[in-house]
């Protein structure tokens, strides 16, 4: 049987302000990537994740940053690899006080924004995420863009990996993802995000902006939790996937 | 026979900025106590002071702080027991993160300055220190001024614990360090710190401020290696125990 | 004419980060006090608070805080009188830069939370302040708790003086006020809330939470513009002051 | 008669670490530019160093940075012109804060690292730094490197401009600074590097990398305090000038 992981970001909220809807978005996924307060979540907020994660009973992961809380970690920094090793081993480490003190097990580790993206497409980046992660702890599977060169890097050192998909962005011929600036970037027709969705774990392909079917595998899907829509489209694609019997559940139960 | 541990705070450089002789104080101690970004640190200096550590085959072991980077977590600060147990888990963790990923153990949490004075006489905000330090290891040692609320903390939550002397303080008659603003706080010779550290392992005493005699017990001694003058005072205790056939080592080779 | 200044905190959103109703509240107040970026506030969020309250006509005033982002500047911390000013002088100079970029001149300095309570009572702490302000700019007017140190503070270094009064807060007999965790300290009634405020302005006086009928100097009345409640307080309140030919004007429009 | 301004960064120490030779360094200066908490210095160590260099009488300049404390602003960091404006009005703001305090009147801003080199090729960054300094005061000089697009920058916006040379870099064909990283980027011998000074301010030139004789103007050469090399080329530089008889005096009283 097909089975699909749903992941989202969880714990961006910090000191006195509130942002997404964590106990909601809950509902709908099997795998949380909480941050470690480089670009959101301070040691309270994680606290309280950490724990409503574990009520929740889906996996749990670190979700590191570059140092940038005015940027919320979405500004590209150029960083050397000694400290990419050494943030990534920090925010981890963190987290994973939080989670062991509750009494779980850190699952994942998903790089956020700048970091995310900067990884998958420089291997040298990547590399430095992988080789700290599998420092830590080699068990732990690292989530990035899939087909990226931070899902090449996991492999790479020995880490088991996690491809994330998404629903609604647009894919170059190349797997890469078209940027946000660019026309046709975000797919706003829910349907259409959920049939790409559909085809992307049943066939491993999905139709590129230029038209092209490419090879993509999907281990997991972003899911957002921001607002209503979100909160609606997480739960469509939950009952589709249910529908097409496709089993949801978290990485770390099948890899 | 009678033993001792030597600790140190090493690691407290921050980004383009370097203090301490880490590598010189290194050679006398058997602990050290390593910071962890909140008051000093960062995680590309934590990386390399783990490493510094372990080369050095001394325990290792957390020193949290106050969120103050730029009071040197000097300051008091008033926080809530949910944010004292919030920030030592976060700290605590993260060091943990950089010992794990270079194969080692972390042994011991001592709290840094405002924190550590403060946690010295007041049990709730000890007490949330200390249930942090169990809630991720129970293994742990908590190492806090001697005979201290602090102290007492770790033994109703069931840690071990370290009582920590100072060779250069006095004390008043209830135990607590004379404030460094008074008269005779600091005591300036060598030869008498010795004596007195000699006498508390010894007999357990020491003589107070106001000449009483009152009981101490010493864990650990506090070494400074931020100058020669520290240095040498180093080596001269170390020697003196040495002769006085007091066996230097590790607390958590002890306990 | 009897007049009166109603005043609110504004620009207290951060990076990624978005609260208070700043466009809605600017509708009811004469005066605003910015955020200056040590408990909120980025440089991002004060350039378009600092044109957003030009638009409005309103009077402009930094509002410092102790460096606490994480604890939104609400915990008490040691701070030296040298670090007091200096934090003040920082605060106020970044803040004049966006007023003075965008043509409008600063009028009043509140000091934010924690800062505002210690120096309510402290008066080392109150004169340091004080003084910080008067070194930027004597013009300056320095807004603090009614009858309070830094009232005395700012008189003693010859700055003019705000008084603040709250609606909906209690007071002790030495006209402090009552602290929020004791019975009775919030007045939820919103017409006593009122009446009291028009009693400070007509009569300058208010009955304390012991019964006692105690003197006290209305020169500004603080707004919160946080929630739906709050608003709605604000337009009421604003509505009762006309209706009682009590002129709303800016301080810096009197003094 | 011919002459040139020295100029140096001051003020870059940070809460407990001390780093630069501050006084020393000002005996051979006429223009500092202060750190203003982004990439080094604290209000404590801005307030001490404006005191400072007003007692030396050397021309005040703000030296604003990224947002990176930890990578003391050496980092390329992807702002947006919004954020580069907005961070050098505040940190142009609290320096001026401080000026203004003691009595003093700010005279220039220099960009400081990462932020200096970016701007240096990026015109649409240069602009947004330079419309921040207009904003503030219009009369401020923004010093970039000769010839560069700051420079470029500063005069479309209606700023006087101070080209910067440095006496120990290597210069490619067009005036842009070799890299770092290249063979013979720094010249190390003295000699050399003064003589190179010398025919930049008289001859209005210098030889590139390549060989080649390149156009440059010279307001200001970077002078630095970080150790005793560096305060002896300064002493030796300030001493060649000299008896060459060019004057050495701030850009703010040439321009």
């Amino acid at each position: 049987m097909l089975s699909i992981d749903l992941n989202c970001d969880l714990g961006e909220s910090f000191g006195n302000y509130t942002i997404g809807n964590d106990e909601e978005v809950l509902g709908f996924v099997t795998s949380v990537n909480i941050a470690c307060g480089y670009h959101a979540g301070d040691p309270v907020v994680m606290d309280k994740t950490v724990k409503l994660a574990l009520d929740n009973r889906v996996a749990i992961g670190a979700h590191p940053s570059l140092p940038d809380l005015m940027g919320f970690g979405r500004r590209n920094m150029s960083i050397s690899d000694k400290e990419a090793r050494s943030y990534v081993i920090y925010q981890v480490g963190a987290l994973d006080g939080f989670v062991k003190a509750h009494g779980g097990e850190l699952k994942h580790v998903k790089p956020h924004g700048a970091l995310y993206n900067m990884a998958a497409t420089d291997y040298k980046l990547a590399r430095a995420i992988a080789e700290a992660v599998y420092m830590v702890n080699p068990q732990l599977i690292l989530i990035g863009l899939a087909n990226s060169e931070l899902i090449k890097a996991a492999k790479d050192v020995g880490l088991k990996s996690g491809n994330e998909v998404f629903a609604d962005r647009a894919y170059n011929n190349d797997g890469t993802l078209v940027n946000r600036g660019n026309n046709g970037a975000v797919i706003h027709d829910v349907n259409e995000c959920i049939s790409r969705v559909i085809k992307m774990i049943k066939e491993g392909k999905v139709n590129s902006i230029e038209g092209k079917e490419i090879l993509i595998n999907a281990d997991t899907v972003c899911i957002h939790g921001d607002n209503k829509i979100a909160l609606d489209f997480a739960e469509k694609i939950s009952c589709t996937l249910k529908a097409e019997e496709i089993n949801i559940k978290a990485l770390s139960n099948k890899l």
